[in-house]
């Protein structure tokens, strides 16, 4: 299972500016904004990302994914570390859209759209996720560069939050939140991410079959 | 990967009344309104679901789950139901929520609100699957009866627009959408769900371990 916290970076809150006070919710979120990567949209290292026909271009959400040593239920923030097996790189891609309202399946869950780097960082090696350097380019310019800084819930308060309601079993993995301004990238271009002390990963991407 | 279809019936839909036309949509949905059930909320028929320390009640969603023999991608309605090895019946458990903006996985992703039928009632044993009767009782009195000819998207139109932007795979499960005014069900408390031709799937709550 792959579980992503959405509007997880201060830059993506304050984006939304004044529409975070309108109809119909009247406040910013109060808990983790979450969402699903199912099976479909794993893809590998390397591979080639064909696009659906319908999609010109994708954003390139560069994820800090965390992945978890042993199932994890109701776990503290203090504790919350001790669950981790590691970090991989993971793109999160989505077609472009304004709305966080309704889930969007559509637009996160594509075939492919979810990319997972094959190396696992040790969670040992890497120490503190709280202030890791992400980098994405495209076609091998520098395209975004954030910082795990940038997070509203660090990951180990993340963790506490999911687990409270969601039991994560040896593998599975949480996205830690794609930074804000992700950049996109079209058919026939390659986006690289890495991520300091934890890996890169690299895919092309392709028209519709 | 069990995949579900929110608003799929014509009294759902129509429960909402003006609120569709409301901010920020402006109009009914008009593509299926998605959502995941992952691995953690999986359960078996017969099993004691603990319900959350803050969750007093559910809601019984009874769903036709609709399993597939193979690899479906861009499906043709008209040959959709050749992708089905056959419908087991599938309790869709949701802390109930007005909303269905935002993505609700704090409702419908706690442990265990998936169970899922044992028995697989073969396609061509089932045949058309779009007036199939389905009853609630909780313990032991009806609560609710519906039919699957209330969906909107039925079955085969469900495959193909589902099929359209996710592949699914041998043994995955969509959910045909729950029947509108889901009874709930609190701790102590048991229901017991049957699709006519389908099966049957029963489970007690308990209250939080």
């Amino acid at each position: 299972t792959v579980v992503g916290a959405a509007l997880n970076t201060r830059q993506a809150l304050a984006a939304l500016g004044d529409a975070v006070d309108a109809a119909p919710y009247k406040a910013a979120p109060k808990a983790p904004v979450l969402y699903i990567k199912p099976a479909n949209t794993y893809a590998r290292n390397g591979e080639v990302i064909a696009l659906p026909a319908d999609v010109d271009e994708v954003e390139v959400g560069a994820c800090l994914g965390v992945v978890f040593a042993r199932q994890a239920t109701r776990v503290s923030e203090a504790e919350a570390l001790d669950y981790v097996a590691g970090y991989r790189v993971v793109a999160d891609l989505s077609v472009p859209h304004a709305s966080y309202f309704r889930p969007a399946i559509k637009q996160k869950c594509r075939d492919g759209f979810c990319p997972i780097g094959q190396d696992l960082a040790p969670a040992a090696a890497v120490g503190d996720p709280g202030a890791l350097d992400i980098e994405v380019r495209i076609d091998g310019q520098v395209a975004q560069r954030a910082s795990t800084a940038d997070l509203i819930r660090p990951v180990a308060r993340l963790i506490a939050d999911v687990t409270q309601f969601m039991t994560l079993e040896a593998g599975d993995i949480l996205l830690a939140g794609a930074p804000h301004g992700a950049p996109r990238a079209r058919a026939g271009q390659r986006y690289d991410i890495s991520i300091s002390r934890v890996g890169t990963l690299g895919n092309r991407l392709a028209a519709a079959r």
